[in-house]
This record gives C-alpha cells, structure tokens and sequence, in this order.
C-alpha cells in the first residue's frame, strides 16, 4: 500500500463548468485528514488492517469490523440492517466505511466525534460485535502474542497495548479506505469526457432541485465543519409525503435514540453519497432498493417536491458516476491463535 | 497471483539423512493436483476467490466459505467447532482450508470424494451458510449481475451460472491455497540448517513412535490414495486411555453419523498435520488447547503409549516446523450488490 503522509488535505472546490446553475462541487482528495494525535503512519495503518479484519475482536470470535463493513464490496454488509454475534439484528443500516474519514462526526447520529471514538462502539454492542466490556477485548487481542510488535512498531515503547491505541489504529487504517478518482471527480476536475450527457443532466438537476443544500462538500455529506462536530439536519422534514408512512420513517427518532435531548428528536447526521453503486439497501433502517426511489423519496420528503421521471433518472445517473476507485490491497494475514483463546 | 498450469505434480519421496530412523519423508509439491474435468485455470480460480469470500451465498448474506475457514490466519476460524447463520453453533471443528487440495477425500468423515462436492455441503447446511437448497443458493448467485463476466470468462460460452460450476471454480481456487516452503520442507530438500536441534529430535522420535504409520505422505495425512478414496483410521483405538473421557472421543461415531454403516463406527479421515501453529483448538471436536497434549493424546489413545515428556516436547516442536508460507494474494473485489437481494 502507497501512503503520503500529507495530514491535511485542502479541498479544492471546483466550479464545474457543465449545470447552468453555477454551483461549488468539489472533487475527493487522495489523502484524508488526519488528527495530530494520531498520524496516518504506515506502522499504525498496517496493525489497524489487521485489527480490522479479526474477527477475535469480537466475542464469539466470529464477527470484525469487516463483517459489517466489507472492504471486499462497498465497505457496508448489503444487508438492511447488520447481524451481528449470536445472529441478533441491529437496529440500523451499516454505513459504508470507505470515506468515512471524510466526515465530521461518525455514525448515523453523529454520536461519535472521530473515527477512533466510533471504533469502540461496535466491539461492545451487545448486538454487534458483543465484548462485555473494551478491557475483555483489549485483553483478547493482547492474548494473542503475535500482535506484540506490531503494537510496538506503531505505538512503542512500552506498554501500549490498549483499547486507546488499537481504536488509533483501526482510524489510521480507516482512513487510507478513500475511494478517489470516479468519473465525478474526474469531472469536475477537467475531464469533461468522464460524465455521460445523462450524468450531467442528473448533475444540473441534482443542484436545482436544491440537494447540495445539505449534500454538499466532496463527500456529499455537508461543508466542512470542525471534525468532531456533525452536519445534522431533521428527517423527515416533509412528514406529510407518502413516503413517512411507506417507508416507517417516524420510527427511529435518530439523534435522540442516544441523547434523549427533545431538540434532537429526528436529527440525523447528513451522509456521503459516494458509492451508492454499491450500498443498496439505503436509508437508516435499509428498507429502500432502489437508487431511484431514493431520489423520490428524498425530493418528496426533504423539499416537498415530486420530481419529473425524467429528473429522477437523470439524478440517479448521476449519483451512480460517484463511483471511485478502491483501494486496491493485499489480503491482510493475522498472529495466530492460542488454543485457549475462545470457548 | 502466478499460477502453473501442471495439473499432476510428482510427490518426490525423499529420504531425510537427518533422523536414524530411515525413513520417508515428502516435502509438499507446489502445485496441488487437479482433475481432469477442472483444471486450475486463471479465470475460474478469479471466480472461485469472489465466491469463495462472498458472504450473499449464505441466507443472511453474512456467512462466507472464508467465515469459517479464514485466509487471513490458519484457513480454520480459531473457535472449537463453528457457528453459522442465525448464530447456530456446528458439531465440528472446522478443518482447514490450506492443503485440503492434497487430501483424497474432505471432511473430517471423508464423505466428499472431492473439494467440489466438498464445497456445496456447507451451503446447504442450517447450522453453516443455511441456504434452503443448492437452487436457491446459485439463484442468488445469478441475481448478482457482476458475476456474468466472471462465469462466462471461466466456463463460458452460454448459460453457465450453476451450481457445479460455482462449486468448479470454488475447488480451482482452494488448490491454490497451499502453502509449500516450510522449515519441515526445506529441510527434507536439503537445508539441514532449516530445522533445530529439538526439531530434528522431535522428527526422529515422530518417527520411532509409529505416527507415520497414518501421517505419512506430503501433507501427513496419509498415502496417495486415489482421489476420492479417503483414507480412515478408527479413532480412538485403545479405548482405556483416560484421554477418551477428558476428551469425549466416543460421543463422535465420525463417519456412521453420515453412512449409518455399523463398519464406519469411530472411523474418520486421518487429518493432515500442517500449519498446526495456526489451527487450534484441535481435534474433531475441538476440545485439545495446545499440540503438546494433542501429542500425548495421539499417544495415548492411537498407539497405546505414554510418550516422555521429551519426546511430547520434540514432537510438538517438530510439527511447529511444518507451518509453511501462506498465499500472498490481493484482497478480492465483490461486484455490488442489487438493494432486493437480502431481506
């Protein structure tokens, strides 16, 4: 694997000369963010692949961060909603991991400030990856000799096998999944030919329709805000559209489910639109197929509009042009297993 | 990933200058033995690696063939027996991947003649990938439009998307999951410095105990039978050693569960010995924590002996020898994933 070591990474907006209205789009950059405390080294992202991918993380040894979050396809599970230990059903869709490291705040609701806070969260979830506590994962992975210097190599010396640092880790490794270079953004970047006339009709109608007024940005998740702080808006704002009903969107109240703050009462963290090629089911709760419905539902429901088919095809079209390209990498080999490490 | 195309490759016996015992000793091909009707071709072991790691074969879209049988560690999944969809919990140890291609029947009863007929057993199993038939299981398949190209590439031209095929393509790619270059094996082509001391005791003391007498040939799993004939050993033999309480060695009738035959009671396929380093917990049942008491076990209860703790120490650091270079091959790419598929 390549790695710059560049922390930051300006993003450069683009004014796109294609759509009529002109409008800010901005290509993904080939390196993310890093905080200071935690920089992208090749040591930290290569012990993080590896943790990633184990499924000894978890408590019956049987679930990792991958089996949720599939490097292998679009960084989700295809699923609706994820199955995690003991086959017991989460509540909501997985969010896709690749370029995650993009934005402001992780998780549906935003709950979590940073890719390293997020990290912690499923490996405790009952319903996830199931540890009882992050001390009895921590003391799984240090049980596991192997991993002993690869810790070293990335955090040493010393004692530094812990959940801070495995968490670090796994963000570092987070945060080399970017998937730059789609026909969007070799578009807007000057290739003109990397977009079909339909793509950038579905792009002039994207911004018209008034979209970018949350999905904005690179990632289509909002402008760039302080990491840490989430680009939240309220859905469904149009909760008269047919749409609530069919798709059950009162249900999950989003932020709330977590803060119990009346205010945040269906608040929900803006997410990216890359990728979507890859990440069907959509939604929170996963129960839309199709990029197409998406595209009516998120008109009806956010802007109180009923799109033309013609808008809805276009649209789709488009979002299917952000599509990038994979990191392409060797399948990670992980220390070996002691006899007495899981019952 | 370099493939040759030898679809034999010669098991060269080598006789081992090393122990006093003369005796003879394989060293394991680097190309695995394919039949006739499959041979090992680029664009079906591409294929086989996609399927093989793609956890929609399965009813929840959660379990892979690599779920239970990991690449990235010792190809077994570092639990004492499985655990499939709906967190259901299988009856055996699951064997590994690695070098299965060198064995002339799989599973731990032998009851496939073949890693093709191997392959489409878990899929069907309710308690491993839990697909209601093999119907179901290639329609999933096929409703994943991605995959076309793949089929056609490797077994086309015309309708190819079935179940033998994926099953043909599965089998391609697990004979190149083989891991020649140990110690062990370099040693018996004549690097005496590959093996220490206490290994090349161990080797002498494997051999004088009579363990060859099953775990002959390349893998250690017996001889080169023709493929499809497994080759059995009843276990446990000597039915008074105390390990078959402390172990439940008779609650298993191996091969009857399958057959019912009164003949195949306590019969099973003699198992090969590599990479052992990376696969415990051991045994059918996956209740022995660590290869020194495997080694007093096999002792006790095949041979009728009480080995010295020297020897058991030897031993256990001979078969540590035979652990030998895994696959280096890239992470593989799923084609996406159609928003209907998994409900």
């Amino acid at each position: 694997m390549k790695l710059r070591f560049l922390l930051i990474s300006g993003l450069a907006a683009v004014l796109a000369s294609g759509p009529s209205v002109a409008q800010s789009w901005e290509a993904l950059p080939t390196v993310a963010p890093a905080p200071a405390d935690n920089p992208t080294t090749q040591a930290r992202v290569e012990l993080g692949k590896m943790l990633y991918n184990d499924p000894r993380f978890s408590e019956t040894g049987t679930i990792s961060c991958a089996s949720c979050h599939n490097l292998m396809e679009g960084g989700d599970d295809h699923r609706p909603t994820s199955i995690g230990v003991h086959g017991v059903k989460g509540g909501r869709n997985a969010p896709t991991v690749f370029n995650a490291a993009f934005l402001t705040a992780q998780f549906w609701d935003g709950r979590a400030p940073t890719l390293e806070a997020q990290a912690k969260g499923p490996i405790v979830n009952p319903v996830e990856m199931g540890m009882k506590d992050l001390t009895s994962a921590i003391d799984r992975i240090r049980a596991i000799p192997g991993y002993a210097p690869y810790f070293a190599a990335a955090f040493g010396p010393g004692d530094v096998i812990n959940i801070d640092n495995a968490a670090k880790a796994i963000a570092a490794y987070e945060r080399t999944q970017i998937t730059p270079g789609s026909p969007y953004d070799r578009y807007v970047q000057g290739d003109k030919s990397a977009l079909t006339a339909q793509q950038v009709s579905g792009m002039k109608a994207f911004a018209e329709a008034g979209c970018q007024a949350c999905h904005s940005g690179a990632a289509f998740a909002g402008p760039a805000l302080p990491m840490g702080t989430p680009f939240l808006q309220k859905f469904p704002t149009n909760v008269d559209s047919p749409y609530v009903a069919k798709y059950d969107l009162m249900a999950d109240k989003g932020r709330f489910e977590s803060t119990k703050n009346p205010a945040d009462e269906h608040m929900w963290r803006v997410p990216q639109l890359r990728n979507l090629t890859y990440t069907a089911p959509y939604l929170h709760n996963g129960s839309v197929k199709t990029l197409q419905e998406m595209v009516r539902l998120m008109a009806s429901v956010q802007l109180g509009k009923d799109l033309p088919p013609a808008d809805v095809e276009n649209i789709a079209a488009f979002l299917t042009s952000l599509t990038g390209e994979f990191p392409k990498e060797a399948l990670p080999r992980l220390p070996p297993t002691p006899g007495d490490l899981l019952q």
